[in-house]
């Protein structure tokens, strides 16, 4: 018998007895919540809700889970998802030349600060190739030119796909995606952009904010879209900066930012705490 | 009809059904739940929840809700407390010499920030009656020394009676209250401590954090108990100071603190979104 | 003889012996120097600095010293600035209808925080007229419309004059004043903005902020130019928010926030501690 | 000729004359000034100073400076300490068997953050072993017991002075330094305490945390002293918890402050920036 929880992500039109007929359909089959999270937007009158219960003594098997939800997602018109806490994701990292959000995460993943598994990285340079090595990690190398871009990307979602690439994060990618690649992954590929959006966004964050001088620097992660730097924003952070700071002050101080901001959404993606409405997110944290 | 809502507090042993049972009890009399938070601890296996649902359209009278609770209560062993969202809390506010605080809770009244009234300040001293008078607040004066102080704290607690004060917020105070009073208003007093408890519990902490060397200062709002700045904590912040930082400085900086941390709790408690056990709190934000 | 202190505060091109010729000057006039700070900006090879010293024991009197200072100021083609810590600057303070940073700046004036006057209170509603009144501070009507604007700032410019106004607060003015009235107060003209600029300039931004679904509001204190928003900054802040915040709660934590970022500008300009170059601000804290 | 600057830290009694005396002494043998930052301890009337000038152009040779430094030294009764900004400070890391403070140490000096090198990694447990391999760091074990530890102490030493180690960083050491290794590396061993000090000192402050219910946790760098978590403090940061934070959450979240705050106080330490008075620190940042 499993000690894992099953976690359903909901979200659908507000109405009266969400809330009841989902936990009786939990209690009813001898669940345990241990969690339960909801929200309703105001303006569209959307139901959002996170909720996570015991498999232990739960008397539906757990491949039946799904199934036996479907009344009630009809009934509501829910769209849903639903996962269990001891899935182990499979994460492709993203990387160009900058190593310090690549090796932040192999850090985090060596402590088990992720549960999931990186079977791949892909570069579209070399310079990273032997600290990926150095922890075992396959790496592949693709480099990208405006000719060649469209045909590598297709050839990098074939990889995605063999691996069975659950979430692709870019740690510092540096390589705007195209649509067919942001629509394959949508609400699957999470970015870290060097500023506090939607402040400076597009290239050289660092430099614009040092000449609008500015007394706070940020970073943002956020969702792939089309639009760049322009996702759906799942975390944010700040660090005060001073006349004092050459752009190589903010870009060291900006390090430290992006590498816990990114590892912060990837870290509540993989929790499954993230539903996205529109351009925004609902964060169950 | 009403346009409130009804807002529960409650906790009890952990087991199966309670969130089910409460749903549907809110379900089946037409109530609409519009924010609903729990937290079960993982020590004491003690279940807590913050449920609201709307009065319109809820088939219980007002009056009549919480008799209609108790079934539920004592089938799962609940304490709990119900409130509505259109209730006005009468907090009394007891000041020394120090301004801040109180006036800053004055603004913050004035701007609608807390949904309550203040028919009564109460102080030890006669500096801040000026400003009370100003704003026409009632104030009175009880001047503490060690003699009288039983006494006084005696007249003071009929004084809240008499007014039907339902919360104490001690404004920097200055005065350690003694069990009686400490008793009366059990989680219903809120103390503003100038550190970031537990350090530099007791006098000039500022002078203790200054001499300490700190690189960071803080406050602490909580629950008065019998133990001077040892009750369950509401809020906290913290604010960077350097070498270049005089006692006065950092007093000045301090204040910021203070006002803002015992704002948060005041609004909290007014919001009915506390829960104490033992010497902690549960805070649904 | 004087307890005060003398503030220089200067920026020239940058070259050797500027620091040497300085404090020479000082101490063989026997001045105990009690702050220094300076700073070279890397672009623009400009220096700045900002010293204080005792009074007491100074051989030069208090009247003299600007002409003294003239020969080393011709030198080094200085651009100067000399004041002194028993000086009472006097600010206007420019309202509309909100009366949160009016509040806070006449509760942080009582509490000795700002050592200044406030002479006039200029507004183009009658909104704060009565708080202004309970303070005992002459408050001026100005309405604004589009067709008397131009007619109205002459007027509240001469009436400016009249009280010797050094320094203007706008706090939550929402006129944006014009070219004349800009050039009249360069780098004396403070104003608040309720975003982290630049993101979110112009109107309603936190509207702005919760369409966008960032997770982090700020505030922006920065001096008044002719383009709106968009003048040297000088502090900023910062807060959190999640996407249970509706814009009213994001109104409401934001006030603490601009609050706080006004009044640290404004200490900071009445202390004497900021240099504006270009677009940009030292800030001597 | 160098391009290298010379930085000089020195701390004496406060009198007259210092910044004059220092800065000529300098512009006489045509040096250039890029940075210089002052601070007079109010209680103590001690005078600190941290001056940067260009060695290029500067008339006295690199290594004669000290001497040349010394009539004014003993004039104004300083001490004072002389580096050079291209000089390459030797640390030593000592672990135990959390990863987190020395992967994150390594990565920094990867990246270049820190000018330093490490010839020398210590530990009393063989875990990190490996980790130290990989980046090719020579790692030497040290297993303590409370027989052999004065012996064992006593042989880390000479390793530390074989290898000419100029800063010792604890890295989550988790041992108690005796009072001859303390005096051997006084200002010169930097630890990280995963508490925000004074409060939570001692073992398990994680624990101590969650058990009252603080809402905020912290971390402290501090120099080592004979007594535990006592020591000059080097900087603090602080992070919110919330009643939904386990202890492992509380661990998780804390690691990302005992990195951050670590590696702050090795770079202000090897880039000169620390004057230790008493039990305090001037930081010129």
């Amino acid at each position: 018998m499993s000690d894992a929880n099953a976690i359903l992500l909901l979200s659908c039109p507000d109405q009266k007895g969400i809330v009841a007929s989902v936990s009786n359909f939990i209690f009813k089959h001898d669940g345990n919540i241990v969690h339960a999270d909801q929200h309703t937007s105001q303006g569209s009158k959307t139901f959002f809700m996170r909720i996570e219960w015991e498999l232990k003594g739960f008397k539906i098997p757990r491949r039946k889970i799904g199934q036996a939800l479907e009344p009630l997602a009809r009934q509501f018109r829910m769209k849903w998802d639903l996962r269990f806490s001891d899935d182990v994701p499979r994460m492709a990292l993203f990387v160009s030349r900058h190593m310090h959000c690549f090796h932040d995460l192999i850090l985090r993943h060596s402590m088990g600060e992720f549960q999931a598994e990186i079977p791949l990285v892909i570069s579209n340079h070399l310079d990273l190739k032997p600290l990926a090595r150095q922890f075992s990690l396959k790496f592949m190398h693709f480099p990208i030119t405006p000719e060649n871009k469209a045909r590598q990307e297709e050839r990098e979602i074939r990889e995605l796909e063999k691996h069975k690439i659950d979430l692709v994060v870019l740690a510092r990618y540096m390589q705007v995606l195209s649509s067919p690649f942001v629509e394959a992954y949508r609400n699957r590929a999470i970015n870290i952009h060097h500023s506090f959006l939607p402040a400076f966004a597009g290239g050289k964050p660092y430099e614009q904010a040092y000449d609008r001088g500015v007394k706070i620097i940020g970073a943002t992660s956020h969702y792939v879209t089309e639009n760049l730097d322009d996702g759906p924003i799942i975390a944010q952070d700040v660090i005060k900066i001073s006349h004092r700071d050459s752009v190589n002050d903010i870009v060291m101080k900006g390090k430290d930012l992006e590498r816990i901001v990114l590892a912060r959404a990837v870290r509540l993606h993989l929790e499954n705490r993230i539903l996205v409405y529109g351009s925004k997110t609902v964060v169950f944290e």
